[in-house]
Parts: structure tokens; C-alpha cells; sequence
């Protein structure tokens, strides 16, 4: 198999409802985008949602990380490429790199996946699936960003507190994983995006929410522009935590 | 000019996270990608944003009204087409049909537009611009549903308080058309998606509202299944109506 087929090409626009006040996509539609080219991406080459949920299994994402030197601006296209870098038992890893008008690099992204049943919830064997073919898109190109990391926060105080709304919900019952990072970045005052940017941002999805749910959200300022968020539902259940870096 | 010219056709696919629960397109992106739709025909024939700013003029939307038989659902493509209806001194007509995966229309939809200049705030003289050349592409394509209506809230006990935040906020400073929809439709329990969806959804746009502005949302039931929505600011300004008929 060729190197050329490992890599999904998708182009975008940055269109007007999709960027921030200083007219710049936000993180939450580039996530968007992303999780669209992991689909797509997946789906061209046979391991789609679509093909995996008739046979019961479904994927699932279990962390994302995205780093940029800068965000498209309304009206500007630009192109996200997609590749596999590891595929494991239990998990695979999923790399991205944003690349504006010119054709410059702007930015990569890290997602983790994992595969379950729907029947069982239980985690799949990747490497059993199609008779393991999935490694055979496994692609060397570089991904100059660090991996997620661990995420810890001590905070007792909540920031804020939600209530899942019908907005937030997607097919699966569940609160979509776009609206965490809308509701993470509503925690920062609108004066921080005035003269910063986020550089990087890290989700680490736990466990999922539901129509209704309580949500609340502590935050640690871990060190100067750097910000670690923890979402709970009923109190005390950890439903998601992420990581802001501005600069 | 011919009548192909003056109908633009632009094709989408309804997203993952662009579903509501029951995997179908939520109002609101259906409603984000007939502005683009809007954007997208006025700028190919020379009265996009882009060239107005130039000359300091902004298209402000008034009014907004979908009615749809059906929406697209999960992974399913549909078209968008778009034409002007009619254009008068301040105000311009433009529709939209929707149109599903096998070519049938799904759905119509109307808006209302004015001109405004973005120094003095003032209305603009649509007959004027470019010569009055934006009426060559009036078009008279049929578009079966009713004008948006005169919409009247007398509830005085709020449904619902929020504050506007960061991802609320367009480039223009403003709360974005959307996210009034969006806010909006989350007045309303899942339950009443569960058994029901919106046929009819109109919008009038009366005034800005800005970060950190609180929103005090008041709904009336006005008949069985149908329920006009109010949005107000420092707790009496008008800044928004909605009516949202459900069957």
C-alpha cells in the first residue's frame, strides 16, 4: 500500500458562524472537523462506524490533543490530513495536521480510540478486526506534538455548573464531545481571548453524560496560561478532563 | 440572465455531531448553512459581505422561517438551493429549498435581509447599490410556505436566564444568529423531541446582544403544539422572537 493512501485530505472553509469574536475558527468546530476526517478517513478505508455498527462495535475516542502556531481565519480555506500512527489491542492512535491557504503547516492534533460493543460496552480487539488489516494503514509521517498527557485537578470549587440540555445531546443519548470543549472554553473570561490564543488543548474523555445531567466544572490555573479543567456529573463522577494552554 | 444563474445550489452532508438525538440535523446547522448558502450566492454575484465591507455596508439578517417536512438525517446528503425573491428599497427576499438525498424537497425556507452601513448604522438603498443590478437576480422559483409572521410573547415569568459567553460570540462582537436557535430549542424537554419535531421555526431578529449580556428567555404555549419564544436583555429589551410549531 502506498503512503498516499494511508493519508485522508480534507478541505475546509472557516465560515462566519464557525469562528470566535477576533474572527478566528474555534476549537471546538476544528475538533469537529477532525473527529469528521477520522470518520471519513476510517469509513474510505472500510472501518467506518457505518460498516462497524452492523457488526455491533463502535468507536470510541478517548483522548484528543491539538496544538497550533495559529487558527484559520473566516473565509479562509484550509486542509486537515489524517493518518493512523499505532494501532494496539485496546487502542489506536490517530494524528492530524492543519494546514492553512498556503499550504503551510499550521498545526497537528493527537486522538486516541478505543473500539467497544454496543452489545457488551466492553473494549474490542483491534488487531482481530478484519483479520487485523487495520495495521496495514499504519503511516510514519511525523506529528511534532507531544502525547496527551495525565490530567489532575484539585480544585473543590466549582467553576461553573451546566445541565445537559437537548443541544448537547448526540445520536448516542450522550453529551457530544464538541460541546465539552464549547463548555470548557465558556469557563474563560472573553478578556483572556482578547490578548491571548489558545495553543494548545487537550481533552481526555472519561465517561459519558447524559439529557439532564448536572454538570460541574473545576478548574486548576496549574501554572501561568495554563489551565486544567475537570467535569463531574452528579457531584463527584469525572465525566471528562482537559487541559488549556494560551499564550 | 438565465434562471440557472440566479438559483445557487450548494450540497452538504448531515455530520455526526450536527444531529440531534434522534439522528437527525439539528435547526440550527440546517439554519447555518442557509446563511452560508446566502453568503456563498450573494458573494458569487458580487454582493457578498466581502466586497460590502470594502465599501463600509453589511447584510444584517431580519427574518428567518423553516418549514420542513422531514430534516436529513446521520450521514445522509441533501442541497441547498437559494434565490432572491424580491428586492425593495431596504429589505430583500431570499428563499431556500431543501432538498433531500433522492432530489425530493424536503423543506422551504424564507429570510428577510437589510443592507446597513457600518459607520452610521443606517439602513442602506438596496435599489441603489451597483446600479440596482442586485434585482436582475430576482427569480420567481415558488417557495409554498408562509411569510414569516408577526410573533407576540405575553408571558412575564422567564423560562430560562442565561449569560452570554465566549462561544456565543460572533465576529462581530455580537451573539450569533445560531446560538439564538440553539438557546432557544433548549427551552423545550427532550421529551417533547422524543414524540415531536419542529415543523415550522421562525426567527425575528430585533436587536444585538453582547458578551456577558444576560438573556431572560419567555415562552408563551400559544396553541397546542405551537410556542412563541421571547428573548430579552437587561431584563426588557427585545432582542429576539422565535415561534416554534412542533408535530
Amino acid at each position: 500500500m502506498n503512503g498516499e493512501n494511508k493519508i485522508g485530505t480534507y478541505k475546509f472553509v472557516a465560515e462566519p458562524f464557525h469562528v470566535d469574536f477576533n474572527g478566528r475558527l474555534t476549537m471546538g468546530v476544528l475538533g469537529n472537523h477532525l473527529l469528521n476526517c477520522a470518520g471519513f478517513h476510517a469509513s474510505d478505508r472500510g472501518f467506518g462506524i457505518a460498516t462497524l455498527n452492523e457488526d455491533n462495535y463502535t468507536w470510541v475516542l478517548s483522548r484528543l490533543a491539538i496544538e497550533l502556531d495559529e487558527m484559520p481565519y473566516q473565509y479562509e480555506e484550509f486542509t486537515v490530513q489524517t493518518w493512523v500512527e499505532n494501532v494496539y489491542r485496546l487502542f489506536t492512535d490517530r494524528n492530524f495536521a492543519v494546514i492553512n491557504k498556503d499550504g503551510k503547516k499550521i498545526g497537528y492534533a493527537r486522538s486516541v480510540w478505543a473500539m467497544i460493543n454496543l452489545n457488551t460496552r466492553k473494549p474490542a480487539d483491534l488487531l482481530a478486526l478484519h483479520g487485523g488489516s487495520i495495521v496495514d494503514y499504519v503511516c510514519d509521517e511525523p506529528c511534532p506534538i507531544e502525547k496527551p498527557s495525565r490530567i489532575k485537578v484539585t480544585s473543590t470549587e466549582p467553576s461553573a455548573t451546566i445541565m445537559a440540555k437537548y443541544s448537547d445531546i448526540d445520536i448516542n443519548g450522550h453529551v457530544n464531545s464538541i460541546r465539552y470543549i464549547e463548555h470548557i472554553l465558556d469557563l474563560f473570561p472573553i478578556e483572556l481571548y482578547k490578548t491571548k490564543r489558545i495553543r494548545r488543548f487537550e481533552m481526555a474523555y472519561v465517561a459519558e453524560s447524559y439529557y439532564g445531567d448536572t454538570l460541574t466544572f473545576f478548574c486548576d490555573e496549574a501554572n501561568e496560561n495554563e489551565f486544567h479543567v475537570e467535569v463531574r456529573k452528579h457531584g463527584n463522577e469525572v465525566v471528562c478532563r482537559s487541559k488549556v494552554v494560551f499564550e
